[in-house]
């Protein structure tokens, strides 16, 4: 028996719903009543949805008196669709990735540098492998995105003693960065970089971004890394540059249609390692951290963090 | 022609003498005759030795005039030979190994947190695998050793939101270390860490120090890195785990015989990887430095750095 009066009600829509739902109890956020997908009978009167964007949109027509919808996710895609009700606040989750996208880049470059498959082979065979190793330390990472993820992909490269090239649109934020580049530099951004790393969001600005052109200023020792979005990379560039050794190898762990279908080359592209979207996977004790500060703000009438501008795409 | 009159003989005894000596030549050091083994005639009349302690070893006992010798490793178990003379200052490179171990140790923690081997495991079956992936934020690493190495293996372990627990004989000077345990302390030290590194030297202390007991405090999940020496492992009681299932996984860099001789168990026990030694190569630029430094400080009389304590062993 609650004594509180529940003017709010929260429509969880997440495959982790059950998760979220004993992390937002615990918090006993002030007059929140918790509803998930399967126990939904009345959507109509829920003025909050908090899950994965391709399950809110789903549902979104339904959703009459929705005033805010918090995504456990980065990207927005399913809810960017220009025929979709906008009439809406939509927050995405910021601030909890770097950390996790820091550790995926790291473990990739290490995988590299460390010649770990090598030594496996070499292992399989009994075979004594003290061939030497490379290091990051002076190696030079250009990271195509310089938001709060791209950031702290920064900072981490700094702390292993790289040296750091931005591209963003016009923010110099990161004082991690050594140099940053804008608009036309992006060739003289790429110019003999050793890790090119792109974390930029879905936007007409950033489609094909990864083009021929762009490749073709990499060295040919280059590792070409995808975190952002699929859409950034022009596919046939990409599986060229790798089958003619253009560039010596990428991991994608994004794509334009995913899960990656069947049959598309890229399965067998050469040099070529496919993560399948886990780079940042979204933990729900950290992301949950992200709606009860919203929350908060939101019955205070304060302004939420990490609104979506519908325009933009992020 | 040179003005100067050589007033010190170098004897450099490498198997990367001439990236050495191009190097020191550069460095103009004052009053320095360098000669290599090959050029070797006279070595009676070599103050100095720099270079391989297994090399200097086999020249030892005709090093008549030997006042110093600068090893390019940390580790000089071939001068500690009680049966060896001990009539020379030996220093050993410090200082340049802990970003090298921390990148190589970082690597195989996050070849297991990101499920690395399972995800081209998939790949290769053209199957997308999103399973969710591990962090190493908020997980649990004892490193059994803090000297210079360690302390950098608990500030990286730091900078990724690990929990740090460190062992050591006495000093406790690592800020990134959590909690400190000393002498009988090692079971409470270990139990239930979900990485056990061990960065110890070769000493009478260390010797078997990883025993069956100490294995039994860890959990099974848990992954075993030793980039210290092979000595302070119980070879047949890692194996016992390993096969067992009693901890997960172990990453070994060194070993008592090195290379592991063919036929060694150690080549086909379950879960088990071997890295041949390569966790922190000696590169010539960065231990370049370390000599240099040293051989300011032993024209002008001033103590120098890193000596070794035949006694203690480092």
């Amino acid at each position: 028996m609650s004594s509180t009066k529940k003017q709010h009600k929260l429509l969880l829509l997440s495959k982790q719903a059950s998760d979220y739902r004993d992390i937002l109890e615990k918090a006993r956020l002030p007059g929140l009543e918790i509803v998930t997908g399967e126990e939904l009978s009345h959507p109509a009167d829920c003025d909050i949805a908090f899950g994965e964007p391709n399950l809110i949109r789903d549902i979104l027509p339904r959703l009459l008196a929705l005033k805010w919808a918090q995504s456990t996710w980065a990207g927005v895609e399913p809810l960017l669709d220009p025929a979709l009700r906008r009439d809406y606040t939509l927050t995405n989750a910021r601030g909890v990735f770097g950390g996790l996208m820091s550790e995926f880049v790291l473990a990739y470059l290490l995988l590299r540098e460390r010649k770990i498959l090598q030594r496996l082979e070499a292992q399989n065979e009994h075979r004594w492998d003290a061939s030497s190793t490379g290091t990051l330390r002076g190696k030079t990472i250009g990271l195509l995105g310089v938001g709060s993820i791209g950031a702290e992909l920064a900072r981490t490269a700094k702390f292993f003693g790289m040296i750091v090239r931005g591209y963003t649109k016009s923010s110099e934020t990161s004082k991690h960065v050594d140099k940053y580049y804008h608009d036309r530099e992006i060739f003289e951004f790429a110019s003999g970089v050793d890790y090119l790393v792109c974390v930029l969001p879905n936007t007409p600005a950033t489609r094909r971004i990864v083009s021929a052109e762009l490749l073709s200023q990499l060295p040919p020792h280059a590792l070409f890394i995808n975190v952002g979005r699929g859409s950034a990379v022009e596919e046939s560039a990409l599986i060229q540059a790798l089958e003619t050794g253009a560039i010596s190898g990428a991991v994608l762990d994004v794509f334009e249609q995913e899960p990656l279908p069947e049959g598309h080359p890229f399965w067998t592209t050469k040099n070529l390692i496919i993560t399948s979207h886990t780079s940042a996977p979204s933990f729900p004790a950290e992301i949950a951290r992200v709606f009860i500060e919203n929350y908060r703000r939101y019955i205070t009438g304060a302004p939420l963090e990490h609104v979506v501008d519908f325009e933009r795409g992020y």
